[in-house]
């Protein structure tokens, strides 16, 4: 029994989601879909509310100094609104999980059993500036019958609003329960209530940088999907092809670099001769080096690198270089600083592709592929919540089955236990 | 990284299952499973090591004071201890998680994608006083490529002791790791510690009453598999065999009072004709009713219920009975006071079962069978280490594959993101 007393901020939505939640978990498939394209279609008609509340955000952000890169992250435009309407659509094609036998028997005693999916329940999101994480997470939530609530950032909360009663008023008219979709205040007190609200709220999954999810891991009384934390490296083994090489390491590093699967630190075996080359090409593209002895030996103009580097996830165009005596030191290496997330090996020596396949313990191995491909999108998945880093529930690309649970359906005629 | 200093009591072990879980992790399953033939041996050959121990924890227990049924639990005898032994042999023949591809594709771009099931890695269990649990928990973990740490009662730790000095002797002779297995220190604080102890435990699985439950759920800031509370209901329908119903009623009650998955409360729809019946079955077998109005009215001896009885977990011949007036307030009555462990329903409607097997959100559902099935070995799963009844990760009866996480491995041949 919950006191929503002890939760001024989130009671009252988390109640009305609870409700929500009961009728969302036996939704047809057909109703969710019904209901996502209704709220993709609201998007573009109120886009010009919408876009209005991201602009006061959007000034007032460059009002307070913000840096351009996180104001630019902040800001929607028709052509940004209409692609996370276009994602509420795509959903639509995605298999619902809901209702999905995983396993199922007949039991040596005529039991009947089956593994059936089911939602979560009420699921929390809390997450940084930019607006389209609403409605992305609002969008998976509806098709994996789960009601939301979104903590957004205080930045975005015009925005955050305005989006939530477009998708809540057009999805409650295609028939979802009301309280399906809802907007926490953005005092910093809502988090913390969000974290503690066991019997309110199934799971909570945090999406932004690693003091967020720090945060949400020491205060979280709630079951938590930790996301997002990429301190990723690239193995460069001895047998490797220098041009392959090369073009995962540009890739991984280079293609996107304030993501969670980008890559933050080389590892070169120091056998592999093209290294100079491969370094040459980093700082060409405009990549600052941190390195090793070796590697500042190898090509000038490399910092020194400190523990620092190692531990740290850059989301920058720098990269931390390390030579190492075999493939040993590298697993070692990433043992001891990787976060577990994304780790790639080039190298055309089957055996060193199977140590090192073995020997890592994260989310994603990449052979021979950029750390760029751990994806929910590029897997295959349709779309994601997020990128796990956690062993337990799900690891890697958070896609619909990952929203939900399962319950086990025994069907007897009057079985008893002897 | 880790500071040991600040885990003084389980630091070393901790460090030394990292180590050991580096290598189980890459055992092969008949590596695995001459450890557990070993093991098994061992307990054989060594059991009066064993019993001695249990018998000097058995004497200090009755010394104490304690309730001849908890030091029932506590005592080991030969034929007890080959049980356990006849366990670990019984793990050989399921089939090793560890490996499985749980999803595979070839991507449009060619990149192969596989979810491989790998290790947790390092596995906490608090538990109390039954030494069969080390045993079980041990070989699970072996089995599933994972290190153990148990963390047993003060009560039992002479008996663990001499448990796991045979089981982590033998098994390093067939090649596991040092330190595959450990048991903690039984100082009050080895649990709080193990609780916070990120970066060195990868999950941890209390089991055992409500309050050690709470306080790891509170405690911990490692992910942990919540088990073991039932507050199971029978719904007896309108439409419901009377023979069934008594059936399934008494042996959900009765089968095995002291044990998560036995029924706590009877819940009767107001049209059932033969509730007297019911309700005078279960007297007769020896159980104390607790009920509202209704149920004192149908047969004398009821005690009033309160709103405690809706919410005790009795754990002994103790039910709590109501009548309702409809499905949907039996449905309410669950999701106000049930754990989320086992709720059954006993009914001929096609569509009252529907109804209630929609409108439950649990681990297992139960029609017309009792709730006692809930359980891995009745499931078919050959062992299980716990019944979990939270949402995430795994729900119901945990077996080795819910022992396990996955890794995704992206394989391609130069493969870099455009």
């Amino acid at each position: 029994m919950v006191d929503t007393a002890d939760f001024p901020l989130i009671g009252a939505p988390a109640l009305r989601a609870r409700e929500a939640a009961r009728v969302l978990r036996t939704l047809p498939t057909a109703a969710k879909d019904a209901a996502l394209l209704a709220m993709a279609d609201a998007l573009g008609e109120r886009a010009a509310e919408v876009l209005a509340a991201n602009a006061a955000d959007v000034a007032a952000a460059t009002a307070a100094g913000t840096p351009a890169a996180m104001v630019d992250r902040l800001r929607l435009d028709e052509a940004r609104l209409a692609g996370v309407a276009d994602a509420l659509r795509a959903l639509v094609a995605l298999p619902d999980p809901v209702g999905d036998v995983v396993r199922g028997s007949t039991l040596p005693n005529g039991l009947t059993l089956r593994q059936v999916r089911v939602p979560l329940g009420v699921v929390g999101m809390v997450y940084e500036a930019r607006p389209n994480v609403t409605v992305d997470a609002a969008g998976l939530c509806v098709k994996s019958g789960n009601a939301a609530l979104l903590r957004g950032s205080a930045s975005a909360h015009g925005t955050n609003t305005a989006l939530v009663a477009v998708l809540g008023e057009a999805g409650e008219k295609a028939g979802l329960p009301a309280g399906s979709i809802a907007l926490l205040s953005a005092d910093r007190a809502s988090v913390a209530e969000l974290l503690r609200a066991r019997g309110l709220v199934d799971v909570v999954i945090p999406r932004g940088g690693a003091s967020l999810i720090q945060r949400v891991v020491t205060e979280a009384r709630v079951p938590v999907i930790e996301t997002g934390v990429g301190n990723c490296h690239v193995y460069v083994d001895a047998s490797a092809d220098a041009a392959m090489a090369e073009a995962v390491v540009l890739n991984s590093k280079t293609h996107r670099v304030s993501v969670c699967n980008s890559a933050e630190t080389l590892l070169v075996h120091r056998d592999v001769a093209f290294l100079p080359r491969l370094l040459t090409a980093l700082t060409d593209a405009g990549v600052t080096l941190h390195g090793d002895a070796a590697a500042r030996a190898a090509v000038p103009g490399v910092l020194p690198a400190t523990d620092e580097d190692w531990a740290t996830e850059y989301l920058a165009m720098d990269m931390a270089v390390r030579v190492v005596d075999d493939l040993d030191q590298a697993l070692e290496h990433i043992r001891t600083w990787g976060s577990g997330h994304s780790e790639a090996v080039v190298a055309d020596s089957a055996r060193a592709i199977a140590d090192f396949t073995a020997g890592v313990d994260a989310a994603a191995v990449l052979v021979n592929a950029s750390t760029r491909f751990t994806d929910g999108g590029e897997f295959g998945f349709g779309a994601e919540i997020g990128i796990s880093t956690q062993k337990l529930h799900a690891r890697g690309p958070l896609g619909l089955p990952e929203l939900t649970s399962t319950t086990y359906v025994v069907t007897g005629a009057g079985h008893v236990r002897s």
